[in-house]
């Protein structure tokens, strides 16, 4: 069975072609061609937009993934039905028992579901600002507080004052969330500050650690916190397929941690997975090939781009992951609408980091795009005041 | 674009094709056909059983629903991404704001969701057993108890003793759970009685209308309860995609309530939707030729199968689903077992009635094969023991 959709569609197959021919799409040939009539290669603004802003994969799921999505179809009507034993493949992927594991409609469920579970009596979640947001947001949804503490002027988590702090308000803590690398700065935990944090807290106290950008690490300082898990301590890993599988609108993640906990997040998991997802994320964890061209790719074009606005003069946050932050030198939700003029959509605010710019790595052409726009945007280089 | 996947395929090419020359699949065309080597045409198990067990539509998604999903690979990898307003469409389709919708992958996200919404507090619910048991299943996980109650002799809902015990046990009562038409016996609450309920129990408790089965039912003394919501009334009635549209793998449901309602269910939901999936639904919603095919097939195939055991001197519940309970005289459980050695599979015990066998419509294909099966394990109609 042949693949519906090849990664050479995600690219765009008639901007493509033009671009090979170094033509600018759309208008570059001339007047004389008219516009499509209706219903004829209709033209999706949707299309247009280098999607900067949510650091996604710009890539899609790999043609392998697709080719074993497209072949479970015939399951899209039942409730059971073979699913690639996707649950074991995660657990053999981790060395872990399958009772070690929880599947999700992403991580966003996972960490949602933590919330419900260990924060449900209106415990504390502690962690540092700004940092992914999920945890915070569903904690206030039952009533539970986060007691966030900023980052030190390095961008990095400062854990000795987590420490202080969770055991600070032991009693009313009841969960501490790191993400690691953090979003929206890309900066890692290194793993002796996850084992100093883990061996200085409650050994009661779950610590959530989010690795959803995982994959994109390259420094030797970083460590995955799974094996503490195998330790027995009360971690919760979560990771998703949504980055480096390119699975954000298809909704696969999962957490990783002991029984007893597992256990306890089963009861708030209301969610469940797409029969196609299942088999799309089987094929990703065999599919080495694919997932090491966009981890390399993502870095190269992450480290480029960085080093570019860095020879400018502009301050880039060294990142592990698959956007990078900028200081901009003015607020960035104003630079973000100069972006959006030019069909470039680039990261929200992540107060307090006002001035910084949360970029994510697109396709080769959408980063030169970035810079073309930047370019215009910044024409001075950190010089630049932003008045036009 | 073409669809990847249309129904055709979801009857069996090969099967279907030998089926049309009035021959028996695999073996009869004889012993001079080798079966295949290795990794020619693979025989899948799952593909052999006639799957009358999940009350599943076998048809699968129409070709308009595939060409819709097909169309939505584009968005794999995006959180944000057009959807085809399905939130909207849903909504108007329903002629209901879309603050009373909230979208679920699948309705028993729905079910789940409000019992951990509206028993958090170990508040009971009530109902009657035998029927869906999600919404009882959840609340024990919340430490959360079900009174429920008996059918009545002629397997209907005792509606005043509903209310009787809903009264006697107000200060307790988190929810009432009334699945209409009531799986697994395939029975409708007449809109009067749904009414006498609603009028009658403390105004402050939620009811829950679980019209999973809606889409099959001709039954005139039957109506939607979704008028109550727009009378303002605390009724959730709860919609699934999984049945009469073909998507039970996928997972799309969704429940319709006053907006406050909605909004305490929001807390609890942890799940997220698939980016074709929400395409799907939009298509399904407009594909109304499909709708009518599978509910008249389901139908006429429900009620000549459920007619032919009638005549052999079998009772059969009458039913308003696209599933049917007929009384075995004997253990369910033993007859399901020999259903099994002929490649059929049946409903599983639905206890009080440990003697009633429920039998989901299949394609025409799956009700030969079920009758055929029947009449050998039945051979004398309802006078046989079962003993062989």
């Amino acid at each position: 069975m042949n693949t519906r959709f090849s990664r050479r569609h995600f690219m765009g197959s008639a901007a493509a072609a033009l671009g090979a021919l170094g033509l600018r799409p759309a208008t570059a040939l001339g007047a004389g061609i008219r516009p499509p009539p209706p219903g004829i290669a209709p033209r999706d603004p949707y299309d247009d937009l280098a999607k900067l802003s949510s650091n996604e994969n710009p890539y899609g799921p790999s043609d392998k993934m697709m080719a074993s999505m497209n072949a479970a179809w015939k399951y899209s009507n039942r409730y059971g039905y073979p699913d690639g034993d996707v649950l074991e493949k995660i657990a053999e992927h981790h060395g872990v028992d399958t009772r070690n594991i929880i599947m999700h409609a992403g991580s966003g469920e996972t960490l949602k579901v933590a919330a419900l579970a260990f924060l449900r009596h209106e415990e504390k979640v502690v962690g540092v600002e700004p940092t992914f947001l999920t945890v915070y947001r569903a904690a206030s949804g039952v009533d539970a507080d986060a007691i966030t503490r900023p980052l030190l002027s390095d961008h990095t988590q400062d854990i000795d004052d987590l420490i202080q702090v969770t055991k600070r308000n032991y009693r009313d803590v009841g969960m501490v969330y790191v993400c690691n690398p953090n979003n929206p700065t890309g900066v890692v935990v290194p793993d002796a500050d996850i084992r100093r944090l883990l061996d200085n807290i409650p050994e009661d106290i779950p610590v959530l650690i989010d690795e959803a950008y995982h994959h994109f690490v390259k420094d030797p300082r970083y460590a995955t916190a799974v094996p503490y898990i195998k330790e027995g301590r009360k971690v919760l890993v979560t990771r998703t397929f949504s980055k480096i599988y390119g699975m954000a609108g298809l909704r696969l993640g999962y957490g990783i941690a002991p029984p007893e906990m597992i256990d306890e997040m089963r009861t708030y998991t209301t969610g469940t997975i797409n029969a196609l997802v299942k088999w799309g994320g089987v094929a990703a964890l065999e599919d080495n090939e694919s997932e090491a061209w966009v981890r390399d790719t993502t870095i190269a074009l992450r480290d480029a781009t960085a080093n570019e606005l860095r020879n400018q003069g502009f301050e880039v946050i060294p990142s592990e992951t698959n956007f990078f932050m900028v200081h901009t030198g003015r607020p960035a939700s104003e630079v973000r609408a100069e972006f959006r003029k030019h069909d470039v959509a680039v990261g929200r605010d992540f107060p307090p980091m006002l001035d910084y710019l949360r970029v994510s790595i697109g396709t080769e052409e959408e980063m030169k795009r970035f810079l073309t726009a930047w370019n215009q945007i910044f024409p001075d280089g950190m010089t630049t005041t932003g008045a036009r």
